[in-house]
């Protein structure tokens, strides 16, 4: 970790800068996906997946009966730790729905808003290493709280063709009703496009790798919404001499450990306790499994030593980080001044793991910045809110005449003669 | 307008297809001109503005006695119609808010959703033959009551380099900040990157031409977001025998006068009503100033009779309209079938006038079908919701377990030390 002690201002920038990837070939690639994929249907999908997965699917769905059976190879104590966490999801999410409230702006206008879910939803799940049925739970629950009525998933076969079942297990868990062995770019076509096999989607929600990421947004310039742009994730930790080093360190290396493009800050005004930190983090990283992704992010990461709190969170709003932990005296009213973050996490007792699978907030956060204009997934991101209005005779008698003479304004003739025609017929009457 | 009678339902995709532009080489217009703006900034700025608004301006920003000045060019009437458009804006926006909501997940472990408005706002209103004050009223007023710190509006200016005094007055009553006379892509560009003399901002709200449209979409691939993606403006109106011809011919010739490109579309299940709405907007469409343009759109406008209302809503829901007209019997029960839409007029006595106006809801809306995912401008698109979470010792004792079984399935061992490390640590004291 490199360490930066009192940076002057017109350095932050420089200091806070995410790398840019050059993805311009990556991006050629995907749209020669893309483009094939919405020509060639399931043909292209087959095709890809060989290429990609290694094997020749016969079958790109899998069936009720292994989405079934996928319970059986999950032992009771994980499945008593996704219980909880999808309950903690459950109570945290729909405490985010609200009622409708109708609304009477002028005598006999009466407006509201209503919750309506979207229809049909995609989430992507990556393969790789490690199942992240984590993120099963982080996106389906909601979409099935929303009311979405259509919920896909589509994740990578491993090498026996199979999806990991702690996957399926918890697809089914979240009322997933569809599940399909694809990854990619690809995955995302189909959801977007629509294969014989694979529906059509609204929405597109999970992370994945630069070809993922660059189908997903390419997607939204036909139709097709995501969840938010997405980057390699983060953590910013904010510690001063009331944080244990110790668990700014585990911290510091849970974040590191998901790659080695993985961003990892640490913000103090303690120069005793960065040294601990330091001493620390070498010490845990030697009995980590994947200790050679987490050295190799820890190499980039920075370490910020400034002189108070007011600086510190500048910094940090300065930065919005994906994830921020605030391990300082008197955290409660210091993150009050927090506004650019995705989520946080206060005080010593707080890591960022338990919000990445049990505490019932969302994991699916704003990374790379966005935090400054996205929120992270939440009940939101599965609704859309219609508005409505309803006007009187008596009602539109009211508003007509300012109706009337903006429409003036704007020079529009008939949005004037639209309200003008059902005064005079009211007259009439 | 065309008239399709009992088309089948496979027809009804190719009935309810929006245009689709050639965009390709706006593209590339688009794509030099945001590099251009990159690079030189405000230099850039005045080389399009007299390029593209025909003269070079000595300065960009509307100085804060213009500002103040505009209003004497406002008659009283028209005030007093923005002031009433002001107040139930202002009114239907505030009530959705939410008061936050801390939530015990599980025992000691609290977690909270808190609305932080997104602090650097860009407005971009177009210029064109009519000053669209009635959208700074739609963006700059939920933007005020959100919080937002630094509201700013880019419009292009008239050929004598002013915004419309009517533009300017409603800036300073929504409270913006500071006013630009710059338009087309190179204002969304200046918005997005910053120049000397416009500020950066972190998301870029309004409407716009195509070039203004392609560029806006281009910036999200750079960390800035947009309200949403727009096409040509839209309005679908469902009526049977209780609909008035005269009223439905105003509504429609209301949406046809914005531009030729603009999308009508009438459901009905009732032939009778259908040749007396086609006469009544012969009639209607001689008296508009707008007429021609009313009349190139009502060209490529249709028609679809229905067998009943199960068959219109369905319709209806396929295609997705910004606006929607309900003037049905039993319209209230009705629309609680509509999933698909931006904003939904109930009734004879609701034109689509009032809520582009008046009535509080916005109109700032999704169109090209975009309703199927998005919802139209609202409180939300002002507001980042961030998580928190706080977590006791005992809290973290209690779902411990749970994250370290999920981590141990995920293979991600620094997330299991993170919360191992404090259990330790807890029981060691």
């Amino acid at each position: 970790m490199q360490l930066f002690r009192f940076p002057d201002r017109n350095e932050w920038p420089k200091l806070l800068a995410r790398p840019v990837s050059d993805d311009e070939q990556i991006g050629k690639t995907v749209k020669r996906i893309l483009s094939d994929v919405k020509r060639n249907g399931d043909a292209a999908l087959k095709k890809y997946t060989e290429r990609y997965d290694g094997f020749y699917p016969e079958s790109l769905e899998i069936s009720h009966i292994e989405l079934e059976e996928a319970e059986k190879a999950i032992d009771e104590k994980l499945k008593k730790a996704i219980a909880l966490a999808a309950e903690n999801i459950e109570v945290f999410h729909r405490s985010q729905l609200h009622p409708r409230k109708k609304i009477i702006t002028s005598p006999g206008v009466e407006c509201w808003q209503k919750d309506v879910p979207i229809e049909k939803i995609g989430l992507y799940i990556p393969g790789g290493t490690a199942p992240l049925f984590s993120t099963v739970l982080m996106l389906g629950i909601p979409a099935r709280i929303a009311g979405c009525r259509e919920i896909i998933l589509c994740s990578p076969p491993r090498s026996d063709g199979n999806i990991h079942p702690a996957i399926l297990y918890s697809a089914r868990l979240a009322g997933i009703n569809r599940v399909f062995t694809i990854g990619g770019a690809q995955a995302i076509a189909a959801m977007a496009y629509g294969t014989k096999t694979i529906p059509r989607v609204y929405k597109i929600f999970g992370p994945g790798n630069q070809f993922v990421t660059i189908a997903k947004q390419m997607i939204t310039h036909y139709g097709v919404a995501i969840d938010m742009p997405a980057g390699p994730s983060e953590v910013a930790v904010m510690a001063d001499d009331t944080a244990e080093p110790a668990f700014v360190a585990a911290d510091l290396l849970s974040q590191a450990e998901h790659g080695p493009d993985s961003q990892v800050l640490l913000v103090s005004n303690n120069e005793p306790l960065v040294h601990h930190v330091i001493k620390e983090v070498e010490r845990q990283v030697k009995s980590l499994s994947r200790g050679q992704y987490a050295m190799k992010a820890l190499e980039n990461s920075r370490i910020i030593l400034l002189r108070d709190n007011a600086d510190m969170i500048d910094l940090i709003n300065d930065y919005a980080p994906e994830h921020l932990i605030v391990a300082v005296k008197d955290a409660d009213s210091l993150v009050e001044s927090i506004t650019n973050a995705g989520s946080v996490f206060i005080g010593n007792y707080t890591p960022e793991s338990a919000g990445d699978y049990v505490s019932g907030t969302n994991h699916t956060l704003p990374t790379h910045g966005y935090a400054k204009s996205y929120s992270g997934v939440n009940m939101d991101s599965f609704i859309k809110k219609i508005t409505f209005q309803k006007i009187s005779p008596d009602g539109l008698r009211n508003i007509g005449p300012a109706i009337i003479a903006m429409a003036e304004a704007e020079e529009l003739t008939a949005h004037k003669n639209a309200v003008l025609v059902r005064i005079q017929e009211k007259e009439k009457k």
